[in-house]
């Protein structure tokens, strides 16, 4: 771990610093954080990375299309070249062991393009290190190379841009946040819903959503929880939760918002 | 609420939209998420945001002195003028109503200064919908004067910076996450720590730091822990949980990370 007196702030300093000071060193793999679509949430970290990157990858799900990630920095950046790279979405538990190999062939791509002392930037929606798939790509790059190193530039989450959208106080001091996905309907859901402090952000939950909502109406959670899908995407919508009560699924990008119950 | 096929995607846009069709409309204030501490974690959206306001406040907890929001930004765009707004700081339930005085005088300075049309931004650390004293700000401010607008741009957090630092991957979709605050020490915090597939982020947790640590080394939970202390800022550290052990108590801005347990 690591203090310092002054700078480097962050890992993204030493990702820097590590490009001008040992050029023939371990080459790098840098997750940016893009935000969750709305370009202006993109940071100066992701931009000045992504411009002294020698490779930048991004994810798609279908070849031939560029990935939400890669559409947020080309709307920002048309000059830079991204190399895309398949991903296999396919949700639920069926899904796990095709998600598992078409990253595994990602990590092999990104370690066949590393040459030593690149650094390679990977585009993810979001945070690179909340609900995403560049942990299991990084502990797969360094499974097949140990000697790259991997950094991290944090991103905006889509349930705060969800939040600011609607002008609600998400956390009071004396309130907390749980944060979940909606891939399985659990107990923990229940649990949440009984505590009034507790606000709650589920992601991921759109396959699923007839459910959540019942369970959310049952525990008289329903005043004020808003559904963003594809939130600060071009077509994305933020919509109280009441107004889908009749609908029984959503796209798999959707962030559900319980706040907490306040009186008064 | 709102949904649109393309623009606007997010109440920033709707910001400067206002101000360039209506100018003599009603003036808005603006929640500025100038994340945890490093300026490059800023996003395109909050300097955009500040360099087309007519009035940007930062608060302050000593008079004379530039608050850590504004200090951020200052590195940025030193030619912006920010305006310092006195906020009390003390902390426990004795502050809280000193708290509330200063956020009212506060409100009513914001009030007095805006103009009709006009648009002020107000600087936060982190995420202003989020732990931040910008919501109750935003309240006070409706309450005096009802015609002004609101609106917030999120802000990278403080955890989100420390996890990028430690190359940890802090959620899985099997897993979840939860917020809360170390103001004070309860019963949640040892509900949290009995489930293993829960990551748990405590801020605002310094002055209870001994009493946190016991409860985590209680459950088994150490291995991986690691505290921010004031993440981002010049100076900041990160650190192992455990070699803190033997502290009582820490700065106010700290952030103490525990991941969940995960076998192999």
């Amino acid at each position: 771990m690591s203090g310092s007196e002054d700078r480097p702030h962050s890992n993204y300093d030493l990702v820097i610093m590590s490009q001008q000071t040992t050029p023939q060193a371990r080459s790098t793999l840098v997750g940016i954080g893009v935000g969750p679509g709305n370009p202006e949430f993109v940071t100066l970290a992701a931009l000045r990375t992504l411009d002294a990157a020698d490779l930048i990858f991004g994810p798609t799900s279908s070849a031939g299309q560029p990935g939400r990630a890669e559409t947020i920095i080309r709307s920002l950046r048309p000059e830079l070249v991204v190399t895309p790279i398949l991903f296999e979405m396919s949700q639920g538990s069926l899904g796990i062991e095709q998600r598992r190999q078409s990253t595994l062939g990602a990590a092999e791509e990104v370690v066949a393009a590393l040459k030593p002392g690149f650094t390679a930037a990977f585009l993810t929606l979001g945070d690179p290190n909340i609900f995403s798939t560049f942990n299991l790509l990084a502990e797969m790059v360094t499974t097949l190379a140990p000697n790259v190193s991997i950094a991290s530039i944090p991103g905006i989450m889509a349930f705060q841009a969800v939040v600011a959208t609607t002008g609600m106080t998400l956390l009071n001091e004396s309130e907390h946040l749980s944060l979940l996905t909606g891939l399985e309907v659990t107990d923990r859901l229940d649990q949440e819903l009984e505590d009034p402090s507790c606000a709650i952000v589920i992601y991921k939950g759109g396959r699923n959503l007839g459910a959540i909502t019942r369970r959310i109406e049952a525990h008289g959670r329903s005043r004020g929880a808003v559904i963003g899908i594809g939130a600060g995407l071009p077509g994305g919508t933020v919509s109280e939760l009441t107004e889908l009560r009749e609908t029984e699924t959503a796209p798999y990008l959707s962030t559900i918002i319980i706040p907490p119950l306040r009186h008064g």
